[in-house]
């Protein structure tokens, strides 16, 4: 941590931040330059994170300089990226992963015929909300119980691992009986006692970013899991919001590509959600691979016209068939291959 | 809800949605234009919002007529201002309301020491959070259930209702016990399953607007509090994330004139987690008042320098004594009085 | 400047960019941390800025520590703001600004009503476009020279000193003829060569803040004012593009708060593009007074329902005839006086 | 247009916008619904658009069904995206364009040798700025007439056609004698009076995204040049504005597949200024070429660690050199070849 004081600073403040800082147990070392004087207080993260001194008298601003979260972190690690190996699925390095399925599960009948599709489509993993957040509390808010019961039926008839929302800590055990990977969504973020929940449970997460949220925001959440001695950790960037309105949120890849720089975690592209449009998510898939991501995250329908929920950008079943074919040469440009 | 047709929308196309309404339960409008056809899809909201046009062959896009919140919304009613009453203490019309008190109750000497100088300060209600959300795992994360007893001490020492935040649906009925209002934060405030439970509580809700949520989004999650047959809802505006860099978050005080324009409900406004800095907290409750918020809630601590959490951004006993002297000739101007 | 360096950092990396501060006139200061080194910059600013060391082998990031603005800022002056005298009206300091008149000067009839309004309304200066920024090149322009006959046919009638927009340093020899201040609007705020060519000129400029420009932007464009030896700057905010799609800009009145602490300039506040609705002007004037703002600018037409640019936030003769009794309780409980 | 009135709107109201629009020579259509009235307004574009209706009695909001844009949209043509002939090379369609060189125009050992470089990589065109706009004015500000002077000896000696910034309108003359696409910078992209003059000159235009420019508003500046009847229009996104800090920019790559299904225009990306690290480049490359954009223009200096301008985000010569290799797969991928 670096402490910037004021011009005006007397040396009264500056002594009393130095003795500040060595009262917390660091060390602290003075730059007097010709205009303002900077602190540096050295010692480990616990002593300085507590040191309190914004706003103290004579202090202009603090500069942290250790990223803040440790276990996500590649910065003191020499790095190669993780391979998780997740129900028998390897998910990073060079493998390209494609989960789909579709947003909600609505009956027996659009579950098992989706998800047969999307076994035949080759992809990793299935998808499908039993529990879904919603903006309205009046629109459809998933099968809940009954939901989880039908993917458990669907990954049986296809061998394919599931991925499921889950939104309340109290829904966990159910849902540990079918996911082979818990998503939590971006507006629960930074629901820390659900995180925290997740994390003892040993089961892989992934983890959306926030509609705001930064990066360093998004890794902190990760450290929530991680810090549980869970390793099983999936970023998902969804797109964030933004000005713009012609789309529904603008999908960050700077975003995936310093991720991976950042931290060690697979991450992987959920262009459906970033989208909101139908049109828009084999553009914007393409554009996620080349962008180093790990894999993608589809909603698919087998009738989309009468998806009870973001119909709008379901793939249509021919669309999903041809994904693979459509995914691979840019994988292979990226030395992957869509698995 | 109205329909724009493509400019090369055939016949057909058209028809098609026209039955698809009509199938819906709903009756179809047809304006022709030169270039392009806009159908109107007349009927309950139910009926209209189910109809799943988005992305339908012809259809350039969709335009909501009417607002998604039925009770939060002033729309239909001629609406005065509600006055919510809470613990004896009156929330809106000529009431501004004073909440204060540290970010999170931190120990027994400085919780009573705080509710002291906010009771002495005449303030309206006293906060202090004993669960808190922190972006790091590492951070102190709050006493928890001491944190309630300790409030509930402060409670009964001063008299003053007692605002505390709830993040885990699991700790409500603690929560219950001491709070007259429960305070979703920011990061939860698409936390549906948490909105719709403290509903049903029948508890007081401050809401506080999510870092990039719109105020539909917000008077969306009023929406779940309010379904559930609770009208005590309060929102709460508490600055937005941008790309300014000077201040930790952009206070929306448009938000703040807007929402009191769109429904009735009272709006607070917390400049202290806006600005992340002391030293605005007081020229933006100043603003605060002018622009029609119903009452502020502030941190403050009797150590500022001590602080645990959000230090920097905790009012001093002084300032905090002053507050209502500050606050009276703005809130005069406006025809109402610092309760 | 201080450079962090990486926690790879090797000894030569170090040494490397001691020698390349040494080289470039300033000194080098080390602080060498557990795990990462520090090194501060010390020296003048032009050397420093000079350095080009971000991105170089084991350079992790650069944090600079003096703002870049020297004239705009407040940093090392002890600084009373200034109180700038224009044509005879003061602006800062006790005395609140009412700048009033019409987006665009669309008629003789029209400009010279409404500077008889702006006049009986007690304003202190008149605004007017007589070149208009449109989106559209298909949207009325502005009356251009003849604009600028009617604005001094105005002020003789009046005696009111004119405020109007230049958007091409062409111009700039026929904008003075009739400008006491000179407008940059919002989309010229980077316009570096205009900013250079008006401060040449010596005449007073009002800067309107970017529609997504920090703060510190802002300052830097005032600074190229200022830099010609021109120190009659005021600078303007009007709102910034956030997600929020409920109103037209997001009014950010922390920004002028904080521009009056970093800078001495004096702040005004436009309400009516921030809004861009009529019935927000009123409501956000008062905040922008209780926010430390030294003065409004607003626009009014004698017949907003007729206006050729921006009718919709037009004020009505009525409300503005109103103005300066419904500001002054909020002016006076800040010491000021609306004048 | 359509005109949605107020749940509370009167039949006098109603009336009222239907003799208005009458009045302007447009047609009048109402849609009644169970709680609102809904009126078309259908003529054409320029009489619609005057209706002035915002804000008056009885209105609730207006909506605009066609694109404000007649020139850039696709929405009326049939549309196979443009290809341009500039200078003898083809951009768009099946071709990929690469544009490098420096920042900015230092000096004549600088510009040569990056000519030669970017030359040698097989570029398709050389860019190189004579005028810098530059947040400080204490910052080089570019070589002005002398950097035009040398630009034209580096394309005597390579015979790459040149791309170059004009901010001021007065250096247009001395711009055109060099170059073969005038380049309009973000800050510039609503600077009317200048789109115009390019407009007129005939010369190729590329046009900067405003850092928090909407896609409308990008189009809305391409229409002020081929209003002008200059249809060599390119369109380029370098990143906008957003909360995230961890770099410059947020490239927003939805734009360019969205730009591209609204405008038939050819889109270039500029991954050196979105990213401002050079380690970014390359990355973002790939990810735009994937992403349907028609080209790319990236920063590169024979001595990054020299650079007087962006030095951080150079990409150094044997990046350049590689390029064309690297993006070609993708490229592939996509159907087309990097020339």
């Amino acid at each position: 941590m670096m402490i910037v004081m004021k011009p005006s600073a007397t040396e009264e403040q500056i002594q009393a931040v130095v003795t500040r800082i060595e009262d917390a147990g660091a060390r602290a070392h003075l730059s007097r330059g010709d205009v303002m004087t900077v602190i540096g207080a050295l010692g480990d993260r616990e002593h300085v994170s507590r040191l309190g001194l914004e706003g103290a008298p004579g202090v202009e601003k603090l500069v942290p300089i250790l990223k803040p979260y440790k276990l996500a972190s590649s910065q003191l690690s020499g790095g190669a990226p993780s391979v998780l190996e997740i129900a028998g699925r390897k998910i990073g390095g060079d493998n390209f992963a494609l989960i789909a399925g579709p947003c909600t599960v609505e009956s027996r009948d659009q579950v098992l015929s989706t998800a047969d599709v999307v076994n035949a489509a080759g992809a990793t993993m299935f998808r499908g909300g039993a529990y879904k957040p919603r903006t309205s509390p009046y629109a459809f808010q998933g099968l809940g119980a009954e939901g989880l019961r039908l993917l458990q039926e669907a990954k049986e008839r296809t061998g394919l691992p599931v991925v499921t929302e889950l939104m309340d800590a109290r829904d966990l055990p159910a849902v540990l009986e079918v996911a082979d990977v818990i998503q939590i969504g971006a507006r629960n973020m930074q629901n820390y006692s659900l995180l925290s929940e997740v994390g003892r449970s040993g089961c892989a997460v992934l983890i959306k970013r926030g509609l705001s949220s930064t990066l360093e925001e998004l890794l902190m959440a990760a450290e929530y899991v991680l810090k549980e001695g869970n390793e099983n950790v999936l970023l998902c960037e969804r797109g964030i919001r933004t000005f713009e309105t012609a789309y529904r949120f603008t999908l960050d890849l700077s975003a995936v590509i310093v991720a991976k720089r950042l931290s060690d975690l697979p991450v992987i592209v959920d262009p459906s959600h970033a989208a909101g449009r139908r049109d828009l998510v084999v553009p914007l898939s393409k554009a996620a691979v080349a962008a180093e991501a790990d894999g993608l995250m589809v909603e698919s329908h087998h009738e989309p016209q009468e998806a009870l929920c973001d119909g709008e950008q379901a793939l249509p079943v021919e669309a999903l068939m041809g994904m693979k074919d459509t995914l691979q040469p840019f994988a292979s440009a990226m030395g992957r291959e869509v698995i």
